[in-house]
C-alpha cells in the first residue's frame, strides 16, 4: 500500500469518523462532541423564547462557525445568523445563509472587498459603525464599488468595547451616514456584555433602555433610511432582560428587535450554565431552560503514580476559561457497552497543550467491578467553559444520538 | 453572479490571501504570519546547535503542525519529526514524513488502528510506553494485526506528567515488553519540561543524568532489542543541558541521542524569549540565538475614548498565556508604503473572542505626521506567547519576504 492509499482524502485532521461509528469504539479520542437530544431541545427552546418575546433571532454564528449548526438554527426559524468578521459571513453565505449581521466593525479594503462580493452575489448583509472615520472609509470604497452598505450604529458603553458613547454621538454619526448616498442606515446596534457595575442586573437594564431612546431619537429625526428598522443587541447571559425591556418599550410597531445569543446553541458546564441560573432566578416561568450539548471525549494516557491520571486532551482540544469537568466515564470495549463509570471526586488540576492533568480521589479500596476502579484507556466526558472556545479547536464535531453513535460529522469554518 | 461563483474554493476560512499579496493592502486581517528571515535564520542556527552536539533533532512538529515547515525541516537537516497524537502522526506521513517520533502514548483502538495502518504503508514509527497495561494493551492489537510496534519507555519525573517514576519500574517494563513479540524496544525518551524545583537547572541536570543512566541500564540487560537504540529527550526551554549531558557521557557509540524542541522554528515574544536568554546566560559561546519568525497582524477596528484602541484580533486568532504584546504599525495605503509607526506605550489589557483591548499613552499633543497618531484602520504587528498556541489558531499562515510580500500560504494540519 502506498502512502496515498494509507491516508486518503481527509483524514489529514483530527476528529474525523464516520457516520455510524460508536464514541465508545472506533473513534479517534480526543473528539468534540455534540449531543443531539440537547441540541434539539435547545434549538427549540430559544427560538420559542424569542418568537413569546416578539423579537426575532439571529443567533451569534461565531460560536459554532458550523454551517449544519446553521442550517438547523434557521430550519428552527432564525431570521438569520450573527456573525464577526467579513471572512465569517463569507463562510456563512458560502453554506447557504442569506441573511448575515455582522455585529462588528468592518476595517480594512480586504475585508470591504469580501462583502462587496457578497452583496453582489445577493446577500442580505448588515455591518455596524460608530465612527465618522469607519463612516467615511466605508462611503469611500462602496461608492467605488458601485454598491450601498446597509449599516447599523453601535452604541456602546463607557469603559466598554466598541460603540458611540453617548446619544450625541450616535446622532452626529447618523447624519453623516445620512450624508453618503453609500451608505443606507438600517438601525441600531449594542451589546450589553461589556456592562460593567456594582449591580450589573441594574446597569444592563439602563444601558437597554438607552438603546430604546437612543432607537427611537434616530427615529424621530428621520435619520434611519430602511422602511422595517432593526434594533438589536444581547449575548447569551441577558438575553432575557434585552427582551423585556425591548418589549415594554414596544418597539415592535416601529422595529424589528433582533436578539443574537450564540452559546444558548449547546449551552456549557461553566460560564454560561451560571448565568441561566440567574436568568432563571430572575424569570421563573421559563421553565427547564437550556441543556449542555458540547463534551470532550478523551481517553486516559497514564496512571503515573496514584491519584494522578494523565488524560490525552489539552487546550488544543478544549475551551479553558475555566478548567474542564469530568463528567462521566466510559470503558472501552466494556463487557456492557455504554455503563457509565464514575468520576466522583475527579478533578482536572492543569492543562498542557495536548494532556490534562486529573486527580483522582485517594480510594485505595475502590472495587475493581462495579464502580470501576480506572484504567489506562478509559474514556472520560467533559464539560468545558465557554463554547466559542472549544468549537474553534475542531475542523470536525461528532453530532452523537443518546447511544452515543455518530450521526453525523459537522464542519467548522475557522 | 451566483452564489458558488462568488466564494469559490478554499475561501472559507480566515487568513487566506493569493501569493503575492502584500500584507499592507490586499490581504484580509486578521492574519497570521511568519517571517522568512527569521525562519531561515531559526531552522539553520538548530540544526547546527544539534551537529555540534552530536545530537539528531526531531523538531517537535506540534508546535506548527504545518507541512511546509516540516519539509523545510528535514531539508535543513532534521532526523524526522516528533509528533503528540496519531493523528497528528497521520497527518505529517500524508505529507511525506517518513520518520515519526511519537511522544506520547498511543492509546485506543482507533488510535492504534491509525499507526498500524501508516506502518503498513512504510511509516518509520516509534511511540512511548510508560506502563504494563499500556504495553499489554498495544502487544494484543498490535499482534491481531501481524505487526511490529517500535517504542520508548518513557521515563518521567515524581509529580510530573507520563511516565515510570524510576529506574526499576522501567526495567521490569522493559522485561514485558522483551516478553512480548509484537512490541521492539528501541530506547528511553523523557521530557525534561514538567520537572520542578527549586534549582530548575540543578533538577534538569539530575533528570538528564537519570535518563542516561537507565539506558545504559537497559543496554547493559541487553532489553534493548534495536541495534542503533535512541535516547531522546528536550522541549524548548533546556535543550542546551540535554545535549551537554548527553555528550558528557559519551552515549554516541551505544545511542542515538535526538532531541525534540518544536517553539525555536519560530520562537516567541514571551517564555521562549526568557528561555532563550536564560540559554545564552548559561552557554555565552552560542552566540546571537534564535529570532522570534511568528506575528499575528490586526487592524484597529475603533477609537472609542481617549487611550483607548479595539483592534480586531481576539483569543481565537492569537495564543493567550501571556497578552499579546504590540510591536510595530502601518497605515493601510500610507503614501509611504511599508514605513513603520510607533507603537510606544501601548499595552493589551485584555483579550475577548475576537477583540484586543489596547491601552494607548495618553498623548494627546503627538503630531498627526511623522510618528503617526493613531487611525481606525492601523494595522498592529503582534508578537505572543508561546507559537503552539497560535498556530492552532490558523489553517492557514502566511509566510512573508523582508518586503511584507506574501511568498506562500502555508497550511496546518491540526
Amino acid at each position: 500500500m502506498n502512502r496515498k492509499e494509507a491516508v486518503v482524502g481527509e483524514t489529514q485532521h483530527k476528529g474525523m469518523p464516520e457516520v455510524g461509528t460508536s464514541l465508545l469504539s472506533g473513534v479517534s479520542l480526543p473528539a468534540a462532541v455534540v449531543h443531539e437530544p440537547a441540541l434539539a431541545h435547545n434549538l427549540a427552546w430559544m427560538q420559542r423564547f424569542c418568537e413569546d418575546h416578539g423579537a426575532r433571532l439571529a443567533p451569534h454564528g461565531k460560536t459554532t462557525m458550523c454551517p449544519e449548526l446553521f442550517q438547523r438554527q434557521l430550519a428552527a426559524g432564525a431570521w438569520g445568523i450573527t456573525l464577526a468578521t467579513a471572512p465569517q459571513c463569507r463562510a456563512a453565505f458560502h453554506h447557504g445563509v442569506n441573511r448575515l449581521l455582522m455585529a462588528n466593525q468592518l476595517v480594512g479594503e480586504a475585508n470591504m472587498a469580501i462583502v462587496a462580493e457578497l452583496i453582489e452575489a445577493g446577500a442580505d448583509f448588515y455591518c455596524v459603525v460608530d465612527s465618522v472615520a469607519n463612516a467615511d472609509q466605508l462611503a469611500r470604497y462602496f461608492t467605488a464599488r458601485g454598491l450601498r452598505l446597509q449599516v447599523l450604529i453601535e452604541l456602546g458603553v463607557p469603559g466598554g468595547r466598541c460603540g458611540c458613547r453617548d446619544t450625541d454621538e450616535v446622532m452626529a454619526l447618523a447624519e453623516r451616514i445620512d450624508s453618503e448616498q453609500a451608505l443606507v442606515l438600517c438601525g441600531l446596534e449594542g451589546y450589553e456584555g461589556v456592562v460593567h457595575g456594582n449591580d450589573p442586573e441594574r446597569a444592563v437594564r439602563a444601558y437597554a433602555w438607552q438603546l430604546v431612546e437612543a432607537a427611537q431619537a434616530l427615529d424621530k429625526d428621520a435619520l434611519i433610511e430602511s422602511p422595517r428598522p432593526l434594533i438589536t443587541a444581547s449575548g447569551s447571559a441577558w438575553y432575557d432582560m434585552i427582551a423585556e425591556v425591548f418589549r415594554e418599550a414596544h418597539l415592535g410597531k416601529q422595529f424589528v428587535p433582533v436578539l443574537r445569543p450564540g452559546c444558548y446553541v449547546v449551552h456549557d458546564h461553566g460560564i454560561y450554565r451560571q448565568a441561566q441560573h440567574d436568568i432563571l432566578g430572575r424569570r421563573p416561568e421559563l421553565e427547564r431552560g437550556l441543556k449542555p450539548a458540547l463534551e470532550v471525549f478523551a481517553q486516559v494516557l497514564s496512571l503515573p503514580e496514584p491519584g494522578l491520571a494523565i488524560v490525552g486532551m489539552g487546550k488544543r482540544d478544549i475551551g479553558h476559561d475555566q478548567l474542564p469537568e469530568p463528567l462521566r466515564r466510559y470503558r472501552e470495549g466494556d463487557e456492557r457497552p455504554g455503563r457509565t463509570l464514575s468520576v466522583a471526586g475527579w478533578r482536572v488540576t492543569k492543562l498542557m497543550d495536548q494532556h490534562a492533568f486529573v486527580q483522582l480521589p485517594h480510594d485505595e479500596d475502590e472495587p475493581e467491578v462495579g464502580n470501576g476502579r480506572v484504567r489506562v484507556g478509559d474514556i472520560v466526558a467533559f464539560g468545558a467553559s465557554h463554547p466559542c472556545l472549544t468549537f474553534d479547536k475542531w475542523r470536525r464535531v461528532c453530532r452523537v444520538d443518546e447511544r452515543l453513535e455518530v450521526v453525523e460529522v459537522m464542519q467548522t469554518c475557522f
